[in-house]
């Protein structure tokens, strides 16, 4: 049997915890004083944080500790992505049952530090303490690298919508595990571990992008959330979101509705934006839709009439 | 009867949470979009993070939700002082079960942000969800101004301990609490709502401060973090950590020893520091004892036979 963190004590665990943090020239005082000290060369910094709750957002049975940790970094890191900024550091606070294995939280511990270096920034601190629900919130920080923060308030009627990275993959994988399935796999991983595209965050913000959101609740809340940010209103084009075949018999063999998860599964991460009508669209990025004068968001010129998206107080649905 | 965050909903909830956060120069861009953005002007950003959670760090029936916002960000913004650096934002992840009412949210909002602003710093973004355990994530960045940070590992044979700010208040107030009684106020306001002297940890840094901690787990166990990073020990001279009255006599009524309060007993977020045997002390330090050749922590030479602070997974004492 693996230990438990109250075997392993506090400050054993966070030895055991920080010594899989890696570093970066960004990080001037990494994990083990009373805080960090990380570098923000553009004299501004973007910072977000997001907090994980077993049985929430994810299932010891269904996530290794590993894939919880790429979760949550990747869930912060996104958001930074969709400020146009480039990630440089992560800190994590754990709270955990006296049982939880050691284990668990050094797969936690590797997650976060090898998310983080898929986006060349590295975890710089964090706490520990003893809860009764594993909890995990990460902070990120990010640099704008002299650039204009990309809010979601900057669409403008005559935009073009764009999206880069996928959705629906990871409600996908969400509905398939919660049937007792664990395949197929390029699903139930895209739940597990999301990919956000997020140099394409960087890219766009390169490229004068108007606005910008990591979809983390489905794209129709957060295009939603653009919306009523610029006070504009959106239309998606249905048939620029094809349906992957895998999902496609995914969705039919769970009675399931395919283009529901496309359109309001998150945790995805893709992100979506508006760049002027005349723009070039940055590599990874494809148009979706189109912005106009108004409120609210539409598909295919209509209302979308059923749920839009995530109430993190809500029922699970 | 108030309205729980189930009954209010995700989105009125952040609008309640927010609506109580005040802003500074600092604040380049607020709560609302996918991160915040903050002014980072000496190049670098300090970052912590710290997480409460209830039952283990606050209970509602001892303290309101105002204080335990003060308490959350206190202990975070009491870590950036301990660097040498002057706060500039917060950020606050909270989970809330349904029925949690949406006023106590309020009240912990209310509290985060009066903290900041007593260090001129605000908080600037956050997230909530749904968890079975009231659980606060508070993360604190700052500033250095150019100084470089104060660690834990500078302290040199021959510096003069020192201290900012009090110790045993909070132990005092909590072993009060915990036996049923409500008084003397000033014992439990100091548990409820620490006053660390923020401001004596960038005079500290001005005046070449050679090691510095945030006195969180307890004096005796947080100078053997500095003795540890530092290798070096350290004696603290205990006839200057004079006992107040309203301690002394709060320990006799309960059984209790009120030098153990001042030696070992966390939260009040004091101030330790090592200074060159030469330096004049800045304004509200005061010596405590000598550092010198060795390693660990004596109290008037000899090793304290008790237990020394607090290890988050071990049972409570």
């Amino acid at each position: 049997m693996s230990e438990t963190v109250a075997e392993v004590g506090e400050f054993r665990l966070i030895e055991r915890f920080t010594r899989h943090f890696g570093t970066t020239p960004a990080v001037v005082l990494g994990p083990g004083d009373d805080a960090a000290v990380v570098a923000a060369p553009d004299g501004r910094v973007v910072a977000c944080t997001d907090m994980l709750v077993e049985g929430r957002h994810f299932r010891r049975d269904w996530c290794s500790a590993a894939d919880v940790g790429h979760k949550a970094a990747a869930a912060n890191l996104a958001d930074i992505a969709a400020m146009g900024a480039r990630p440089t550091a992560l800190l994590v606070a754990v709270a955990a049952p006296q049982d939880t294995p050691a284990e668990w939280l050094e797969g936690l511990a590797s997650g976060l530090a090898a998310e983080a270096a898929a986006t060349s920034s590295a975890v710089v601190g964090g706490d520990t303490t003893r809860g009764d629900q594993l909890t995990v919130t990460v902070t990120a920080l990010g640099d704008l690298e002299g650039r204009e923060p990309v809010t979601r308030a900057g669409a403008r009627p005559g935009d073009t919508l764009a999206l880069a990275g996928r959705t629906g993959w990871a409600a996908a994988g969400l509905n398939i595990l919660s049937r007792g399935f664990r395949s197929p796999g390029a699903l139930v991983g895209a739940y597990r571990r999301p990919q956000p595209p997020y140099a394409a965050g960087r890219d766009a913000a390169l490229m004068g992008v108007n606005a910008m959101i990591d979809v983390s609740d489905g794209l129709l809340a957060d295009l939603g959330h653009i919306a009523a940010a610029s006070g504009v209103s959106i239309d998606v084009d249905a048939p620029s979101l094809p349906i992957p075949e895998t999902m496609r018999n995914a969705a039919e063999a769970l009675g399931s509705d395919a283009r529901r998860w496309v359109l309001t599964g998150g945790e995805d991460h893709a992100l979506a934006a508006t760049f002027a009508a005349d723009a070039i669209l940055p590599e990874g990025w494809r148009s979706i839709g189109t912005v106009a004068e108004g409120t609210g968001v539409t598909v295919n010129g209509r209302r979308w009439t059923g749920p839009t998206g995530w109430d993190h107080f809500a029922e699970s649905t």
